[in-house]
């Protein structure tokens, strides 16, 4: 595991020595495709745009730098999903020339490197292929980098258990929206608590109604006062 | 089968002679509340929300009467989920005193009468309580009812196969979202079709990305011409 | 639908009239043996026994009358699991002569002849077998038959729904055991709410915390008071 | 269950008193569009295809009329799977005015009429509106509606189960692909045989491995004979 | 339901009333075929054949007939698996001419009518077909018929839950391997009991392990006595 | 892999060598809270807290210090399950300041150091945070640390996949609740064993079965005698 | 991966460099007792006792040694499957003392030490406990371990992943019941040829149907010839 | 990770250093026989057999050399499925005298370095036999090599996931069908484009739909314009 030792996300108790430092990381959206997400088998397509729309989000709250790429931007793939730009209008868009490898383009690895940045959070559509490829070419030249699986589509559940192993076997390490989330946020203490409650209830529906549920339990308390 | 032989939505091909007559039809939505969401088992919260967020829209868009009720509103069992009222602003709130079946309510019967119409479409959580027992007795005093399956919810797949077991014994028909929306929508020919392709995006979230690739396909053509 | 119109149980506003009259109930628990328990695959042992006891604690609180027993008492088929009675302390055990089902035993239906109650809630394993052939017999002889399958196993997925459909064929209604809990406890407002509420965290278990969560949700409002 | 008590159909031992006649037959296919595949959650779409072209090559080896339709030609919900027109070139296309069900169109109803034939074959997507809404007109005017389950498309697997439920309540003969083809195919001893045998591995694709591995069983013989 | 309401099998108590009365009924297993057992994709081919084979030692155990039949005997299909007549030698097989559906034979329906039984109970390859057509037929013929459907098979999941659908609304019994069973023990206090265990052994093979573990519990307090 | 050569629980046949040294374990639980408990989705609840309950009775019983904590205790996620501290009264409560990683407080990592012990026992909601950050971070600190996966709760299936693979990527061994009873217990020959037989009981329900099966076999032939 | 270079197993064209000796290997079936069977959910029982008794037969087959044991034989866990011995006369069965991991017991690693063998290939039940402890504990010890994962099992399929994962972590190689079957046949140019057809179906039981199928193909041609 | 520093499929941007190099890569096709289909459990026939379809056509279309190769050809596991020599017409097939492991075989083995290539794509049935043994001795021989998970086939899904970490464990690349096909295109700015397009089809059934409705769409403005 190599370990940035002066990273400055670690406390002085050693939290957060493993986890990624926000201030090295950048987002990279790839290939999020209405048409790719026809062939998504892996996930409900439901769940991967909210997913990935929180992602969205919380680069804009944390203000982590996005990119967003495509292949073929007017070919039979599709637009990328709206909801990228729209909650996250600092992302940058970069059109690939064809390439299904976003690290076979010259512009979009240029971008990359111009962030800075040797933390890479990636996620896209197909989990196998557009996010396989850049993560294990990324991890060759030196960068850390996290695939969010559920941010991400492959066509049948057997490739998404393939490309978990091959991932691993690789060097990037996995994660899921809801882990990503948490390692960013870390801890409550924070300005932004509210907004990040918010974003809980996108990664876990469920915790919507946990929410509900509180306040509405303290305001039967408050009104019976 | 109980057929109104003179249903104003029947056509002249015969068409309709066995669907739903929108002015005939209310939509009782009973106990969505945020503590009972935690215990369902057979349909994600969050398609089980979406659901009935689009059942709401569309009885505005349709102009369709809905009632909503709880057995215990300040109780542990939490607030009805706000999207209901907030997208149906014509809807009626009838709170019940403690009957868990809201057949057993006077107020609510009430309420329904006084529409005069004779079809319910009934949702709610649990499947096999909160609508199983109201749609019985309903049906049992005259009532055509319908309930949707994944707009409710049960606390287990067993539970839910029981209900849909037990909906058909007791000569309730079975629905979902999806055939609920078409059945009261009948024709794209209508000035609602486009209000009406958003909420199939709802009832279908794959159907989101047929619309996009659609007009981003168009676009292409059209930025070449 | 074979409705006793005089039941106690109906309400004025109709509701009830589908249901089933507590006072005209009796409950059968039929051949739950440990040695059985091995077999069922449709649900899990775990949460069959707490259906089951939970069953046998909503009878004591609600005062309906139980009777259990096993065709072989001392073969390899096992004990009766002793929640039941531990919990249903009023439960009358009748041991069978080594007879399969239950309504072959005079004994058994001597005994609930003898109670005079028209209604039967049956539960067992298996479902297929042990619940069947008395639910089927009992319908036959005029009885009202209801079904728990979850308080019931059966040796396989595909029986389980083979017993789900020819209950309904043979005019038994199938049912949960979430929706006995609430068909039997009518409405929040009766002295039993506090313990029937204890049960409902039996039958979905994430009640418990819904229960947990608000109760400490507004002590924090008391508290912070 | 109507039988026509003289079907041409039904041999001395009394086989296919309740199968149905191919000469009293059409088959009737449903909106099979590609931007309506992306919503079936169901079924396979690849299984699906492969299903509905084989009903398009039984129709045509056996000559039973088909009649496709789609309720908006043009729009998004995209073209006819063109297998369809491909193997069964004899097949009718009418196009319809925006109704979802196909049933409301006069257009669609007059050439079903015009056929003189009674029992209807249908598949669609979605089963739950696309078939059923036409399922259940047809039944209420008097055909005998089959709905091929598979050969059909749902956006859930709830609204499948449902589906089916609500058929078999409506009247309306729930079937699978392979069984359609056996119920029209008859018997081996007919001169279509060959090809029927083709069929069949279409239906079931381990079929064409029996085969394939009868023949090369037998050459092995052949070849060292 | 038709009651025969002097059945042998039923007891005083009124048991067996609904059940299957073992002097009037044959067993007519068709087309268990090797090649067919290929395409079963709704249950595992070692469950299938090891219920069948128990269904065999049954009907030989408690003196039932059995008929066997294949359509093609030796075409791709394959033969007959050799448990059947191995297990059951009583058992006679009619050689179909090409015939899909058994009951189009007038030998296969003569040697039914022969017995003299009037209650069919019926297991086959694929469900949807091979036992979906006979059952119906002869239910339109005046049989009761029962349908075994994890000793049956069909070549998807949904394929078998439409077959459990039109059995159940064709007036056919849907039932299971170990249902059979006990509806035919029907009671422990008879010689075959010990033959009897070793079935349920095979029909659910957990049970298996509960009576070695019995044994040896037992046989541990006698060898410590 | 790491072996403290002289471990006490290694035997001179070299059994234990790889498996952890009770004296050197303390368990750590976090954020057991039932407010994020409706979040989890790849584990019943109720199989989770019982899982957990369990491993609270085990360390009372082999007297191992227990570690609790949670990160906003008023918040809307709820109170601690009170089994653990009702059953493992010997366990310290460590409230945190809102910080996600248990690691980044420097209280918790303050009590864990002074227990002295190098093996870390971790469980936790969710397992892909609450779990996966103090493990990670401990790991890098040099503790040997496993993660009970079946006593901690992911938001969903894919997250669960990938929390395993992201632990064993990052040197902490997965494990489940009855490994890790076994491998505490390590032996039947100890005054404890009747008191593990019932923790069995929990980590594996059907052996309650197992053991009641057992005693009326044993009583069977005592009673007999 | 350590490689003996001159494994006699090795092929002159580099084939079996990375697969297991057969001259090197024993085989141990850890804790296969009726009373465990009852909790293993990760595979079916009838197909786990098949896997099992295939291997005893495969060891006989090809003379490989067999090492048996249980850690509480007269106790409720119950008696060891009685397939092994019967299939594997020459198998060795060890008492045990109580310890939960047969490495702990002094006399079963001196049976296993004796056989001078260094490839250990290990089933049992459960997988996370009776296998995996010895596995992790031998491959300390300097053996090349395999753990047959469907010739073992765990309680739930959790545990069953997270066994998985153990096992590749600790330098355990996972297997299945037909690889290791393979592993040890190697070819099919030797004299067990047929009977080791036999062993694959039963490895594999639609691989009995293959066989059943090709000898009627090749019979059908002899017989016509 | 084994780099060869200078592949000349690498780009200048750092792109394809960890992918695969078409100019050194061969696709070996092992024992895709009709018998064996029948024992495939964890992937389709037909999505199977679509899935090597597809990597024959590749193969053709991109000049990368095939071999395939049976163990025993005249044997009882049938022929190789017709459409691999069919697609790929330069495919050499090499048959075996019998060896399980095709890296037994001199033949073999000779045909694979007469290539000169040091990349191996393996696909075959079963997985964890017929691509296993050779992936890992060639893996041990030097060679680069990737298993195709999808375009191969295991007979339980357990078998499925053991392959999976055995090939992880052993060094080994698993791969999908999918991915395989992006990683040999690379990029659509190349004359095969409009072919490729065509396997994306068959590789994900979902996206041929794509295609239709992206032609359909831009037809209809074109139509219109």
């Amino acid at each position: 595991m190599t370990l940035s030792a002066n990273k400055s996300s670690i406390l002085p108790s050693g939290g957060g020595a493993t986890l990624l430092d926000p201030s090295d990381t950048v987002i990279l959206l790839l290939d999020h495709q209405s048409g790719l997400f026809q062939t998504v088998k892996d996930i409900a397509v439901a769940d991967l745009r909210r997913n990935v729309a929180m992602i969205a989000k919380l680069a804009t709250l944390l203000d982590i730098p996005v990119i967003t790429t495509a292949s073929e931007p007017a070919g039979s793939n599709g637009p990328l999903m709206p909801e990228i730009h729209e909650y996250a209008s600092h992302a940058v868009y970069v059109p690939r020339k064809g390439e299904v490898n976003a690290w076979d383009n010259d512009d979009f690895v240029g971008v990359v490197k111009a962030t800075g940045r040797k933390t890479l959070v990636m996620a896209g559509v197909w989990t196998s292929v557009c996010v396989m490829f850049p993560a294990l070419d990324a991890r060759a030249a030196g960068y850390e980098v996290y695939a969010v699986m559920d941010a991400s589509g492959d066509p049948s559940e057997m490739a998404s258990r393939v490309s978990l192993a091959r991932f691993v076997q690789g060097g990037v390490k996995p994660t899921s929206t809801n882990s990503l989330l948490s390692e960013l946020h870390r801890t409550w203490a924070r300005p932004e608590a509210g907004d990040l409650a918010q974003l809980y209830a996108m990664a876990a529906p469920n915790y919507a109604a946990v929410i509900e549920s509180y306040q509405r339990a303290q305001d039967a308390v408050r009104n019976a006062g």
